[in-house]
């Protein structure tokens, strides 16, 4: 291929957004694809990931990662094509995920450190399956829960945020750990979809019936590992039903990341003394040296048809800015996959 | 002695408080003393402990210990002399510490579970230390800062209500651990306290400055274990302060306990995710069995000089409404014990 005649369309970040991201924090660029340099690859970008945590990539001060610069193009996770090699680990033909970038194409050194470009294989799953349970949701819902919720057979394990990435990992894990696995989503369909697709042995579905009374039929001897995405209400909720020594993974609080207000807190965090139970932050960033081993396991139960996963796929590079909207208003159904390129 | 010639005067709990206990919620009731059957004992109560974990004790609601009932004795920790014995374990003159109720006098089962009868050396330390370092304020500190904060030498340590029962031992024991101890209390002279007497690195008065600056003056390197004995404000700012792997060990929320609201939630419980780090609730029965080991470690250091308590010491059973409130007003300087009669 002759890169030098291509050229990089790419999304980069104007302004700090207040509240939900709106059009204007978006800016629209291109530039001559950039060859590799000795030790570089180039990629062509063939899906992004589209996550929560990237609204809080978009807010200045510490957190932790640092935020993406104004002006700079915006972060995330793709998986793609390497089209040009000047690194002996890596060839032409290969495909790679990394923190690309939302942009068609990304070169960069080989051994990044933070664009950990890590090689894939499409005969184990397609590849917007590489973005969610084999990508970083995944490894996300394998190690926050294993790691830290730390379940035991038996125990009853709930997760928000059900359908999505992370928590399609979470039940599905839980259940192959001999627990109880009950969802909580925004639905019917993403209920149904939820206990019937996923094997989860209940979904509570927040927006149609009381939460508090779906914990009560769902989890009748409370809840021994809660595995958070939401925050708000839905955690404050939960506390009041937690066992003994239970464990709360704080993992996200996508009800929250909007706000234009003060973010609210677990009104009933004293139901952790009560309880002499744990509540605990986790970022997949610390497991990065372990991916490998959840992707070896979760890859072996998909191919053996124990462990299923669902993409929402939205065409092209343009529909970045209003498809990340589409998560904060929970209309993802699935893991959300930016579709940039053909494969 | 005659017990049957002796009146047993008590303070039972009339009414649900709302918000701060009123006089109209405590009545005053007499009764003979009663003797001891086959296998109790006869307390005479000399010292009683004031706590902040009785405001919850006098709600209605599932907890980690049963509400107090309506009508019955207002449940309280205290020392006393046993008077009589029908049980081989005590004879008369033995000193113990027990749940005996805010009363003069106590009979029961020397091996009743609830009651938590144990024998007590005053030549190790006087009576009302037994309420304090000695008893279960020293033992909440002790096993919350060990067991639940889990602190390394160097790390620094922060506790809220420093000047407390609690928080005297948690600042002592975390510098008997190699621990850089900070304490936050009310107050100048409490300050002075925490520092000079009890060999606190530092202390923030909330009450006169800010309780943001001081915390970056006296944990210029972050705050690795913070033991919460106030909620509200105070742990919301320190969550903003909390190092990598931090640990929040949740005793108490003194700030909240008469809340006519709801409780407020730490609304920077986030930092938990960026700093991936645990917030703990505890409670000190979990750990009854072990009290003799940190009874006889802090009696040590209390009989070296390493140890130092200070003790409120309000006068007469009457007192005992308005001596309560004092804890919510921050009013008492040290353990707060009421002296029921004379040793």
């Amino acid at each position: 291929m002759n890169t030098l005649a291509a050229i990089n369309h790419q999304v980069r970040l104007a302004a700090r957004p207040i509240g939900l991201p709106k059009p204007g924090d978006w800016s629209r660029t291109e530039e001559p694809v950039r060859e590799p340099a000795d030790g570089e690859i180039l990629v062509k970008v063939l899906y992004l990931s589209l996550d929560p945590a990237m609204r809080g990539w978009m807010n200045e001060g510490k957190s932790y990662i640092p935020p993406v610069g104004l002006g700079e193009v915006m972060r995330a996770g793709g998986v793609g094509r390497v089209i040009a090699s000047r690194s002996p680990h890596f060839a032409e033909g290969d495909y790679v995920s990394a923190l690309t970038g939302v942009q068609e194409y990304w070169t960069g050194r080989a051994d990044d450190k933070l664009a950990g470009v890590a090689r894939i294989d499409p005969q184990l799953a397609p590849l917007p399956v590489w973005l969610n349970a084999l990508g970083m949701p995944g490894m996300t819902g394998y190690f926050g829960l294993t790691e830290i919720g730390r379940p035991k057979a038996g125990e009853t394990v709930l997760v928000s945020g059900a359908a999505g990435a992370v928590g399609q990992t979470v039940g599905q894990v839980a259940r192959h750990l001999g627990c109880r696995a009950i969802g909580i989503a925004g639905g019917r369909d993403k209920c149904d979809f939820v206990v019937n697709e996923l094997g989860f042995d209940g979904c509570i579905d927040y927006k149609n019936t009381s939460l508090r009374d779906g914990l009560k039929q769902h989890c009748p001897n409370g809840v021994d590992v809660y595995f958070d995405n939401v925050g708000g209400e839905i955690l404050d909720t939960v506390l009041t039903r937690i066992n003994f020594k239970a464990r709360i993974v704080i993992c996200g609080a996508i009800s929250q990341y909007n706000n234009t207000t003060p973010v609210k807190g677990p009104s009933n965090y004293l139901s952790l003394l009560v309880n002499r139970a744990r509540m605990e932050g986790m970022v997949v960033f610390d497991f990065a040296e372990r991916y490998q081993e959840a992707v070896q396991i979760i890859g072996k139960w998909i191919q053996e048809g124990s462990f299923k996963t669902r993409e929402d796929i939205v065409e092209g590079l343009d529909q970045f800015p209003a498809a990340l909207l589409m998560l904060f208003e929970g209309k993802n159904f699935g893991k959300l996959v930016l579709r940039v390129a053909a494969g």
